[in-house]
């Protein structure tokens, strides 16, 4: 499996993402501050990893307090989650994470756990959401399965693999669910300008796997669409707001579009722990606007004219009616997706036939 | 004016947009063989500036040919004209050009011109043809300008500019038109991959021509259009299908679905020798596959993995229902196009106001 983060004694290691395909480095991140830093450069990415990341930073940040008690403990845990916080703005599984060990810190404190108990708890938490998204990811993969072509392509945009994980993957854990079902899928990854996520990190995590898989530029989708060669279209989520429109990456509209127009079905792949349901329309979700490099230049080379403008935001949001149905561990989600995601919003945790280890969370301590 | 390719006594001259932006640099073929190169590895690209390099190209073959007679050079134009027409296989102004000039041989053949007046006809021709696009241009974008919004964003795909023509542009000559005609217009350049046509040249020479301009990736548009920051798009064409399917720029058909799903406008720019009334639908143009180091690597930097299969279809075909005009040195054509390019073939030479140095065509110089 795919190394995407681990906790070690020494800090969190990462495979670093910048540096795929070509090279395979990975860095440890031995300081809360580091897994920030970590974060907002892109070293890892994916709302899932990135979700797992900050609950790892968090544990790390109590670890190497100096702090002598759990009440001396508290502002400086403030601070390691606002920190973690800042990183990145559009994909919700950040905030679930902090909130979630924001929520058992608050829990401990009120019941006086030392600070040894808080640090191993705040650890214990960080491992369990890391065992559970890689779970997730696997019952994702079995329901989403039954949905993908025998025999067809299915396009993908951006990476919302192993990569993007735990491990696995979302739209590539359908991939791989419907794989290891015995279908024959060629999958077709959008290169994904600017940051190149399809074509460097998609390719090579279903190279790994010998899965096969052609690099297309972003552009050429709807050509292949025409000619037939596309017979469904699965991508990750960033965040899904209430009515069901999603945040992905930069691209994603434009996909979903395409796909409507040629009459294939666009399905969505994410954990419970994408679904913002405080946030009530796509609309609300905010777009990170990314450093304009990313677009003017490539391995240090400069592609545009000296002083070029440059628009970059990191993601769009696809309005729900675009979405033939969104595939979480729980199941599969159809429209309305304001009524299917509170009827399903009570079923955490109940166990998937083929996903042999789904973690039950108490529902407390999810974000509402 | 920026000199995309000129006639020189050394031979055809050309600005290397393989370089631009940063490098201007410029190279001279010297024989056909060379202008045949400069089109296949698009030192040169663009329609009707490869319709213009190959005129020329057919006239350099003639100036250095060691025939004594027309006659002795007849088997020899014929190897010229068939070497440069096998250089690029969708841009229909390069056989347009050539039957043109083959039609001129064949004329001149008849008459028992000497070779040294079928030389000098043949470099006449090529440069009334080079006139003659300069001129197609400016009508093109007299036309085109009142179509513009003004104040509002166009986005334009790949670059049809002065740099894909002899001068002046088609997509970007309406869009110059406009600038010409007081309307305030900001641009916004899809980069194009792979090669970057819009990145480097569009974004190049627009900056050149202080028209404000914004480079955007291809995956970026629709995100832009559904923030109402695009009033319409313009784009070029490699060939035009009796039916008014329009070839160009992988990608364009992405643009033009995504276009008609925002209520937007969407805009052919083309001279009439980019019509083709001889095919009769967009399924008979033959689509280029180019090179996959296009995709894979940039600036001699690989970007996928080593191995990874790759799509690099060079152009698509936009089906004529998506398109809301095409905009052409006669005038504007709307749907149903079988009818209204049918009532324009007539119109050839028509002076158009504004335009002040439209070239009259004999018609029967110009492919049926």
């Amino acid at each position: 499996m795919i190394p995407t983060l681990e906790w070690t004694p020494e800090g969190v290691r990462f495979i670093d993402q910048t540096k795929l395909p070509l090279e395979e480095i990975y860095v440890t991140a031995s300081t809360y501050q580091q897994v920030a830093d970590v974060i907002v450069t892109m070293v890892v990415r994916g709302a899932p990893a990135i979700g797992v990341s900050a609950a790892m930073g968090v544990a790390l940040g109590a670890k190497q307090s100096t702090a002598k008690t759990t009440e001396e403990f508290a502002p400086e845990f403030e601070e390691i989650c606002s920190l973690l916080a800042s990183t990145r703005p559009t994909a919700v599984n950040l905030f679930w994470a902090i909130d979630r060990m924001k929520a058992l810190f608050a829990e401990l404190s009120a019941n006086k756990a030392s600070l040894s108990e808080v640090r191993q708890a705040l650890l214990d938490e960080a491992l369990r959401m890391y065992d559970q998204d890689i779970a997730d990811c696997r019952a994702i993969g079995v329901h989403g399965a039954e949905l993908m072509p025998d025999g067809g392509g299915v396009l993908t945009h951006c990476n919302a693999g192993a990569l993007a994980t735990c491990g696995y993957g979302t739209a590539l854990g359908v991939i791989r669910g419907a794989v290891e079902a015995g279908k024959h899928i060629h999958v077709f990854a959008d290169e994904t300008r600017p940051f190149l996520q399809g074509a460097r990190l998609t390719a090579w995590e279903l190279m790994a796997d010998d899965i096969p898989t052609t690099v297309i530029c972003d552009n050429m989708a709807a050509s292949l669409m025409r000619q037939g060669r596309i017979q469904a279209v699965v991508v990750g989520a960033d965040r899904i707001a209430a009515n069901g429109d999603t945040a992905n990456k930069i691209g994603t509209y434009s996909v979903a579009i395409l796909a409507r127009e040629h009459g294939i079905p666009f399905y969505v792949a994410a954990p419970w722990s994408t679904i913002d349901r405080a946030t009530l329309t796509g609309d609300a979700i905010p777009i990170e606007e990314r450093s304009a490099v990313e677009v003017t230049h490539h391995g240090g080379k400069q592609l545009t004219p000296h002083g070029v403008s440059i628009c970059n935001p990191a993601f769009d949001v696809t309005p729900a009616k675009y979405i033939t149905a969104i595939i979480t561990e729980r199941g599969v989600l159809r429209v309305p997706y304001s009524v299917s995601l509170g009827e399903m919003d009570g079923l955490a945790g109940e166990r998937v036939p083929g996903a042999d280890c789904t973690v039950n969370v108490p529902l407390t301590s999810v974000r509402a």
